[in-house]
């Protein structure tokens, strides 16, 4: 099954994508939908009013996640290239939902950054609430899967010793188009990539994850509770610009496309903040 | 002003703290008072039922904060007498609301954690968004203070470069009791004290920050829009535990008294999870 959060002229929905389709669950987004214990059959049952896919403006998939927890340094090749060693524990840092855009929307550049640099992601979502659980037991709490792209203002990252700062600028990360469920994603072998203007620059296997999904769940859930919803975006391969030489970031109307295999894509303009 | 969030029986409510007394001012709790933007008038006015505060049960004054920024290394005399520079940037880093108990909560110390430290901070309530704004604008969108114990696992706040893991144990962050509007404190110098079994622990003058409310509310607002009921730990002075030789921790029982005059008390009590 596949879920999205269409925008519509005075409301927000969460619909069922059935082909060239997108079919209205009756929740305001796919958040909403998943806080329902019932949500997979109340999202395979309904039959409510139709769309086309074709013309449909798509919110982030879950619009206000109540938490966002971000994973760093994560790619085994990635590390392995830059000479470092496999990390004993991951990386966690935070990003809040207004930094959040749709899978189409435009990527807003701050005015006060001039090093805003791309991260493509595989972004997991929950749909049980979890707590204390093993990885094996984690991998029932996912509710699917979804693209997202981690976009970074590297001056800001990098002002302090926290990267938050630099993670969190308002409509700056694209997420979406949909939220996958695992059911569909079985023999799929998820390659993601990035393009900027049309170049490949950052490509991978997302099976090359030193902590994977159902692992990062369980770590972070022995932390804190886990509800549906929350989104893990689970890190970025190589090939970021800010590692170039020289160095490379997003300018006022670069095109960037990202897209995981089974999953779909972000199609994203970057604008300069007026 | 002072404002509270009660637990009832099968709800809670935001409440005018009246004497000794607490007046419901018809919204579930402070948060989701603060998004009324009448919410001064609507609170001073309310006249509805009374509790006597003796026998209140509180809740962290925002007990779901759409977002809590947590900053490091802000106080001016720890900075230096550890022989660091003043810093020309705010360090930010997020908790997540799930951390937080009520001012009289216990204080749960996690399972996982051999190293769980006090952080005594001031603690700053948004009213008004805030997006863009200069340190003069940003003064009107505090909606007021309170007090918050930034309790921090110190073993998983060093796992990994980000400190993220470390900050935001479910249930280790007492807030409150109340949000105290800025016109109450007008001449009140805001000592802070922290308590651990009866001995200071810390002890400074919030005045004494680097970056100040107000400077701290223009800065994020250039990067993210702060919303009410929004939340910003303005960070902690010396004397944590971590630092001193050697080492000390909460163990289960230690009662921690974290105050600040104008502003009152948290009492907590940490208690092993089981």
């Amino acid at each position: 099954m596949r879920l999205a959060t269409l925008r519509l002229p005075n409301r927000t929905t969460a619909a069922r994508i059935d082909g060239d389709h997108a079919v209205e669950v009756g929740a305001p987004d796919v958040g909403a939908l998943l806080a329902d214990p019932r949500w997979r059959e109340v999202a395979a049952a309904a039959d409510g009013p139709r769309h086309p896919l074709s013309t449909a403006d798509l919110a982030p998939v879950v619009p206000r996640p109540g938490k966002i927890v971000c994973v760093g340094l994560n790619y085994r090749n990635h590390i392995l290239e830059m000479g470092r060693e496999l990390p004993e524990h991951p990386t966690l840092f935070a990003k809040f939902a207004e930094a959040l855009v749709g899978p189409y929307d435009d990527i807003v550049l701050p005015a006060v950054s001039e090093a805003v640099d791309w991260e493509a992601e595989l972004a997991v979502i929950v749909g049980t609430a979890a707590r204390n659980v093993s990885a094996e037991q984690a991998a029932a709490c996912i509710a699917g899967y979804s693209v997202l792209n981690d976009v970074t203002a590297r001056d800001y990252q990098y002002r302090t010793l926290q990267w938050l700062q630099g993670k969190t600028f308002e409509s700056s990360t694209p997420f979406g188009p949909y939220l996958v469920t695992p059911d569909e994603l079985e023999g799929v072998t998820m390659t993601m990539r990035c393009e900027v203007d049309g170049e490949v620059v950052q490509e991978t296997d997302t099976s090359d994850l030193v902590f994977g999904p159902a692992e990062l769940i369980s770590y972070v859930s022995r932390i804190i509770t886990l509800r549906p919803g929350d989104v893990i975006a689970t890190g970025t391969p190589g090939g970021v610009g800010h590692a170039r030489k020289p160095p490379r970031y997003l300018a006022d109307g670069s095109k960037v496309v990202t897209r995981i295999a089974g999953l779909g894509e972000l199609v994203n303009v970057a604008r300069r903040d007026a």
